[in-house]
């Protein structure tokens, strides 16, 4: 194959039934889905006008692509199931390409860098996917399967992969924490959390620059310990906030003493 | 005065910059600007068709409000020199209104909740503004005024005012330091932090919801303690960024046991 026309997918959960309806829409054929739980699959499959599999064991070897969007967990249990040697990809960031063991000659791995949710649709046109394969030849393919979907793709072996990964946690998942701190604290109070909006995407969009720690305003690192202090009596009743605070606070300094 | 017309400030840092001018494109005249360092005072005044005045004890009383703008430390003592028995505040969102102290009958806040940084313009058209006043008249004032330069104006007494900052550290402050975590990881191993920016901007515009934790998503809301321990892996020569993983991720399972 010159470009992948068709795919199928082993999973429908989030990955998946985000992946799979925007593949369709790129005019990439969705044939076989694979699930464990048959409702979801058969409901996938329907969308998508796939057909319905119960078992990597009986997915017929025709498509272009297997993309397999499941835990990392079941990944090597499932893909040891396929008889295949077409190019068979997973979606994980924390999985290296070694997990896919020996079930083609050809894998690879298709990441997309979001965060999926269940009943939330998210335009894939502006993920970055990051890609890995064995060979320039699915290197290429995957690319321009990416490239298809969203304007954005990344060539990562398995350890880079893992750093984004790892940064993601801290740029994503703890500034999604640092958000609900903040609305369990003003909800406390019937202060409205959207007063704090304005301040939450400038500092977002600020991100784009370079050093980011130049931007850094706030008590920590103008090293003001009187409204530090103030802040910390606020939490007292926030224990697991408190020892964030202090700890976040105390990086900072550090990282401002490194930083000159 | 049934709205405010002129405008006198003390302070020429970072808010007394971004608020003179956007106050001077509604019409507001800005009449003195006193400041410690002469030069920099000089330069607002001048930017703003301003006087120049070296002492708060030597500014003339006939503005319709009088805006310090400096540190929380030296608010007190500033203020206390003024001689005037108009409208005074102060922009802080850590002091209280009583450290005014009885500078004036009429005292007040006004404080931006944003965050400004030299040499970068922000326009105030999208900051709330938090506002508090000895009357309910001067709150009106302050009100009108806020709503003049930007849309949003919240009534808040000193103590939600000091919350609203606190949270305003979780939600922007710490967030930053997510991100400059990130770019430094990703800096030591030539990734670009671009690939970042589109889950970070979703990540943002997802706390307009409400009951932002359940949106939380990753390995430790998960429970995936192979993830963790390999992301601790990747930590190991980042000890204060693997402090704050440990902490954040215990305090995130905390969370979903009592959220349910």
């Amino acid at each position: 194959v010159a470009i992948i026309k068709t795919v199928s997918f082993i999973g429908a959960g989030n990955v998946a039934l985000h992946l799979a309806p925007a593949l369709k829409g790129k005019g990439i054929r969705v044939q076989q889905v694979c699930n464990r739980s048959e409702k979801k699959g058969r409901q996938l499959a329907q969308k998508t006008g796939a057909v319905f599999v119960p078992d990597p064991a009986l997915m017929k070897p025709d498509s272009d692509l297997i993309i397999i969007a499941v835990s990392d967990d079941a990944i090597a249990e499932l893909s040891s199931r396929l008889r295949t040697t077409g190019l068979v990809v997973h979606t994980s960031g924390a999985a290296g390409l070694n997990v896919l063991g020996k079930c083609s000659p050809r894998t690879g791995v298709f990441y997309p860098l979001q965060t999926f949710r269940k009943g939330r649709r998210i335009s894939l046109s502006k993920i970055p996917f990051c890609i890995e394969a064995d060979s320039r030849a699915d290197e290429v393919l995957l690319a321009d399967l990416g490239m298809r979907l969203s304007g954005m793709v990344a060539r990562l072996d398995s350890e880079q992969r893992r750093l984004v990964h790892l940064t993601a946690v801290f740029a994503a998942n703890f500034t999604n924490y640092m958000y609900s701190a903040a609305e369990e604290i003003l909800d406390d109070h019937g202060i409205p959390f959207s007063l704090l909006m304005p301040i939450i995407l400038q500092t977002a969009g600020n991100a784009k620059h370079k050093d980011i720690f130049s931007l850094q305003t706030g008590p920590a690192v103008r090293e003001d310990h009187g409204v530090m202090e103030m802040h910390r009596d606020l939490l007292k009743e926030h224990k697991d906030l408190r020892k964030i605070y202090d700890l976040i606070s105390k990086s900072i300094i550090h990282q401002k003493r490194k930083h000159g």
